[in-house]
């Protein structure tokens, strides 16, 4: 049993938490969610780069042998700086949806999605036309996604209204392989499909991340694993939204101060 | 000349700023966004509050003889514990605009629309009510109206839709006097006259607050005051955003950090 750290900016990384636990149920997880200082998002690469510090420091005291990165943004921005200052082996979400993606696509059309840091740290895009140079990459910013998800404003002709003055210049490109790039996005797959289209493949790197790891780790162990919850804000309020994200409730949410 | 520090969790205070200088625009400023912890309106009061004398602390070390909280969470949350630690006057954005809802109303029906920190906290609600105890107040939260100003978002139809969906229930109280208890809400000030109608008086608490420091200072001193900027994260996104609300351009944003 490996104990593994997932750190976040708040409470979207629960996605890629279920998505382990569903893909390797027996290790142990310690989860932080940086609430008190989220969202990273709109934030600048010094910041985000300082946090994640922090947030790994934290991990490492609770004892973890490897770090998952679960935000995009702090993967784009610190995923580099946090392999070179530490020893064990840290990991961003994306890599294996990026080979997915390239592996995917039919007609080189690829698209990406996520907060304005990420798609202003144009990594993703990077990653991919190094991998496929004659792709054509079409990348936008959604910013308003995540407040959407995360104050649960469910309203369909308000999502459908900003999902498609986000997604048209994607539409217009005829995508046909769309990597959601931010952890919130994929609770709102559905009406992200829907105007997309049918023909357009929807990547969620939490689940190509998860389906990776187990693969590499290879057979299951038999002890069976755990999961510790740490938050920097009202653990309430993280438990009250991050079980939509999560999909099962949490039992005990602990706050920790950095300062 | 008084060196006058106004603090707020990111941009939104400019719009109080902007209102001081106006009003008081002999006096010196020194202005402090917390940018790299924006949003505050999501957060516990713990935090608001540690952060907020975080912010007085820097302000102090600036020479400041007097703080101007713009920010309606930290008024909320953390004026009474920052009125209770520093010997300078602190003072929060929205008391005269209290006074001023107390005095304008009609029918004694009054609303309140906030962060949900600002609304869960109740401490507006309760002000209106020991000035007026026979008054109806409703209190809604309305967490998207930041993030849409913050995005620029102005595709009108969403505003209209967002907003109807937070305002309904005031409209139904026939509220005739509704406080913008948000430094971002009075640049949404036109569509939410539209959807409250032409009955209904919006009080925006920068103005009053502004209004009343000018009748406590009494008359101009002959010497011209200054600016300072400074943030705890990117300066130039700052002064991207920041100019929409401050109405001039800023000359130089200094960037400083806590930890």
């Amino acid at each position: 049993m490996t104990k593994i750290g997932v750190f976040d900016s708040g409470v979207g990384g629960l996605t890629v938490l279920k998505e382990l636990i569903h893909h390797l149920p027996d290790e142990s997880y310690v989860y932080f969610g940086d609430t008190a200082r989220c969202p990273y998002g709109g934030k600048s690469q010094e910041t985000i780069e300082r946090y994640s510090i922090e947030n790994s420091l934290f991990l490492l005291e609770q004892g973890v042998e490897l770090i998952a990165i679960a935000c995009h943004t702090a993967t784009s921005l610190a995923l580099d700086r946090l392999q070179k200052t530490f020893t064990i082996p840290v990991l961003g979400v994306v890599e294996p949806a990026i080979e997915k993606m390239v592996a995917s696509t039919q007609n080189k059309n690829l698209g990406v999605i996520g907060t304005r840091a990420t798609i202003n740290s144009g990594m993703y895009q990077k990653e991919l036309a190094e991998r496929l140079p004659d792709a054509t990459i079409t990348a936008c910013s959604c910013p308003l996604f995540v407040p959407l998800v995360e104050e649960k404003f469910t309203n369909p002709d308000i999502l459908r209204l900003v999902a498609s003055e986000y997604l048209q210049p994607l539409k217009d490109k005829n995508i046909d392989t769309l990597l959601l790039g931010c952890t919130h996005y994929p609770l709102l797959e559905q009406i992200i499909q829907e105007i997309m289209g049918p023909k357009c493949q929807l990547i969620n790197p939490a689940k190509t991340f998860a389906e990776n790891l187990q693969k590499l780790r290879g057979k299951k162990a038999r002890e069976a694993g755990n999961v510790s919850f740490f938050v920097s804000d009202d653990p309430e309020r993280f438990k009250s939204v991050g079980e939509t994200f999560l999909g099962f409730g949490m039992d005990t949410v602990h706050k920790v101060s950095f300062s």
